[in-house]
């Protein structure tokens, strides 16, 4: 492509871009389309000819975008709502010009060493000691996955050359979180080789949080039994209630057994950027790694998560391999990013997380923090107020669980025998009530918000997190609750 | 960021890649910094209040751009040389703008559904049959891990729950490879827990292709010893001497022991869309699982890895696990990507990979392909007829291995004992020559070439990949190698 034609097309789509971030509230967050509908309307195959970028364009707006969710939408409340901030997309935009592949410091001195400065930029801005050291990779999974392997390269003698198989020295092993724990801990568990059996679920308390006594009592009873503990996942923002484990009581518990305690902190760890939140991060200095997102809450177009680590000697015990065709005289005097992971090839992704940072700047980023924080307040206040709605959890950042109670829940149950069969009933119903309330408010377009379980109970979820999420959006989520769960209670009546 | 300070930013970085793209011959390709350099002049902390765009790109320009390596370098002839081509930086734009996060079709339709379609493109491209499903992965490390991953829920009974350790149903266990397989195949090892051991290198015969029966005959060795054989990695284009692997008599084998066959085509797959190349991927049809990397040789920004796979079933029962709060009415109607993997995030990759099919066609990916490949023939007859260089490996895509011949090189062997002394001595002083020399050409900023060894020689490498390298590029490097050479003969002699 020719310097013009870039310089012609790439100017259309800025403007694209502007309007769109300016105007993504014009579109229904959810996408009216139904599974294949996109691929229906696309060719079978790739063109023969190439085709000009107005025509590909044209397909875009044509085909595509009616078929995208709305994640930069002020009213995107579901998962963990996440934020494509101007300086990142910019940033990002870079990045995809520059096409660093940061797998050497030789392939790109500025990848590696911005890498390198602007994460120790966040790990000062969240109040972690120097002791950590930072890598960036792709996604949180990657991130746990990296911690568990050096727990176990750290635990299990020789297992990098030996591995685990075949070996009557080796006992079965237990890597413990909480039952709230993100399901990324079971697939690393599993890629790891030790299987979902290894994975220690500890029960939690009534607010969702690690019992650290039911963890004592799970390492006893496996040292009996002669499973080996590896590792603790301690989770500070849990990804159903934003539930925050004890880390300094787990600390505790994995010192006296010399266990790596690793903190998944991925949507929650940002908020210790605020003063007044910084104990969210208690203990989490004595763990020997950590994970936080800048995709998530920290205004981050995505891919982008963090791994501290305190052993990072551990992950490149497990990890460097250096292949003839990557020695360079550099070895030894400068780190080199493929030593530290799986991933050979690395995005420039830093630059995106340093151009956000700078943007705001420290007092930016604990304003917009605070504000999202403010707002999940007041919305679990209007919850709170309202006994149409019932608040499932606390909220200790800027996600609300709640849901609605239809007046005639418990009619369905009337009719069957007993106390419990008539609680089940009437549960099961009001499940039923909130998932069809779920659907109403998402069908509106204006918000979507998503669903978990806790206790068994079908749980509504408001996360704020987006960068142009104001009062008004939680507003208009909350009218839109309570009007059609009005609607729903009257036909039910 | 308002709209407009995106749109006057977002156009002020249109202009500068325009001029970066059209003019990155005027930097040199390995930036001049030391280690450290770049560290040094950027602040210990983030900024308090929050920095103008204008400010944030003065330093982007100052002391980022001189530590950058320039992929983006015609010149750029090192590892594997790559694109950031215009439709595929666009896309990526797009892409990072719309902040998809790809984990459920209904957090992205268009994601999820365009990645099968462009997918189904690039492997009718290849002419690989449509058992083939395809996903996206951001690396080849990742597609490769996955590939045997699979390869491991295929053949150890319930590895998913029971893992590998404490099992004494379970013996040791093999997957195999050539000995000039990629590093990414070691590593998924030691993650899957089998280590390093597990890995059985295969001979390879004297154009550093596996040799069929120095893997049958270790296959037999093996399994008399009650190691289990899982799976053999066969490659097309390895990262040394871009070799070929005898992929259809791999796959006899492998069919005779029910091994999975995942062929990694990271590289050299691509060049299958050439139908006068098609043949490099005879026997693929009949592996479990092949990896392709558009990021390399296919003009698409990094990161954009693909796996196609004949045994998804094997992937998704490895990895498919769904959380309460990740259940939606379309499970079981509509892929969701996060079954098909570690990682729950997908950025919406499939974009650029789509617009950059679309904006060549597969004539104009075809004549780039050819090209790249008639250029290093070129480059291969040069070094063919000049007495002072010789050409270590056949030259089956785009890469070729040579090495300069110093007129005195056994010049220091010649006061030692016996031929084999004199001949390792002359080895290893003709090893220094071409690394001095490799460091020279490099130093002249024009051009970057790499080095590997092969029969334990060191190898210099031009690889040659990069969408605006014409011959006159191949020709300067030609000239300053034989230049180089020249005066660093004559200073010996």
């Amino acid at each position: 492509m020719d310097a013009d034609t870039f310089r012609a097309h790439g100017h259309q789509l800025v403007e694209w871009i502007a309007k769109y971030l300016e105007h993504s509230s014009d579109y229904p967050v959810l996408p009216r389309v139904a599974p294949g509908d996109i691929a229906a309307a696309l060719p079978a195959h790739a063109p023969e000819h190439g085709e000009s970028v107005d025509e590909i364009l044209a397909d875009f707006e044509r085909v595509l975008v009616p078929g995208l969710t709305h994640w930069n939408h002020p009213g995107f409340f579901a998962y963990f709502a996440i934020s494509a901030s101007g300086p990142g997309i910019l940033g990002d935009f870079l990045s995809s010009a520059l096409n660093q592949q940061a797998m050497l410091w030789r392939t790109s001195p500025s990848a590696t060493e911005l890498e390198a400065v602007t994460l120790g930029w966040l790990r000062d801005l969240m109040g972690l000691p120097s002791t950590f050291d930072g890598v960036i990779y792709d996604t949180a999974s990657i991130s746990t996955l990296h911690a568990l392997a050096a727990a176990r390269e750290m635990k299990v003698p020789n297992v990098r050359v030996k591995g685990l198989a075949g070996r009557a020295d080796l006992p079965p092993m237990r890597i413990y979180c909480s039952e709230h724990a993100h399901s990324s801990v079971d697939k690393a568990v599993i890629l790891l080789g030790l299987g979902q059996d290894a994975i220690g679920h500890v029960p939690a308390d009534k607010n969702f949080s690690m019992r650290p006594d039911a963890l004592r009592d799970a390492i006893a009873r496996d040292t009996r039994d002669g499973v080996l503990p590896l590792a603790v996942i301690a989770t500070v923002g849990t990804t159903s209630a934003t539930s925050i484990d004890p880390v300094p009581a787990i600390a505790d518990i994995c010192e006296a057994h010399d266990l790596w305690l690793h903190v998944d902190a991925a949507y929650g760890g940002v908020a210790a950027i605020l003063p007044e939140r910084r104990a969210i991060l208690d203990g989490a200095a004595r763990a020997h790694s950590l994970v936080v997102n800048p995709h998530k809450w920290l205004f981050v177009p995505f891919d982008l998560s963090v791994l501290y680590c305190r052993r990072m000697d551990m992950l490149r015990a497990a990890f460097t391999l250096i292949a003839e065709y990557l020695k360079t005289p550099e070895q030894g005097v400068a780190q080199n990013l493929m030593d530290t992971g799986i991933q050979l090839g690395r995005r420039f992704r830093a630059l995106k997380l340093w151009m956000v940072l700078r943007y705001f700047g420290a007092e930016g980023i604990r304003a917009r923090l605070a504000e999202h924080m403010r707002l999940a307040q007041l919305f679990a206040q209007w919850v709170d107020a309202d006994p149409h709605f019932e608040r499932l959890a606390p909220v200790p950042f800027s996600v609300v669980c709640f849901r609605a109670k239809p007046s005639r829940a418990d009619a369905q149950g009337a009719d069957k025998q007993g106390a419990d069969a008539r609680d089940e009933a009437s549960e099961a119903s009001i499940d039923r009530f909130n998932e069809e309330l779920l659907d109403r408010v998402n069908a509106s377009g204006d918000v979507f918000l998503s669903h978990t379980k806790l206790n068994k109970q079908l749980v509504l979820r408001l996360a704020i997190g987006h960068l142009r999420t104001t009062e008004a959006h939680v507003a208009r989520a909350w009218e839109l609750l309570r009007a059609h769960a009005a609607a729903l209670d009257a036909r039910s009546a």
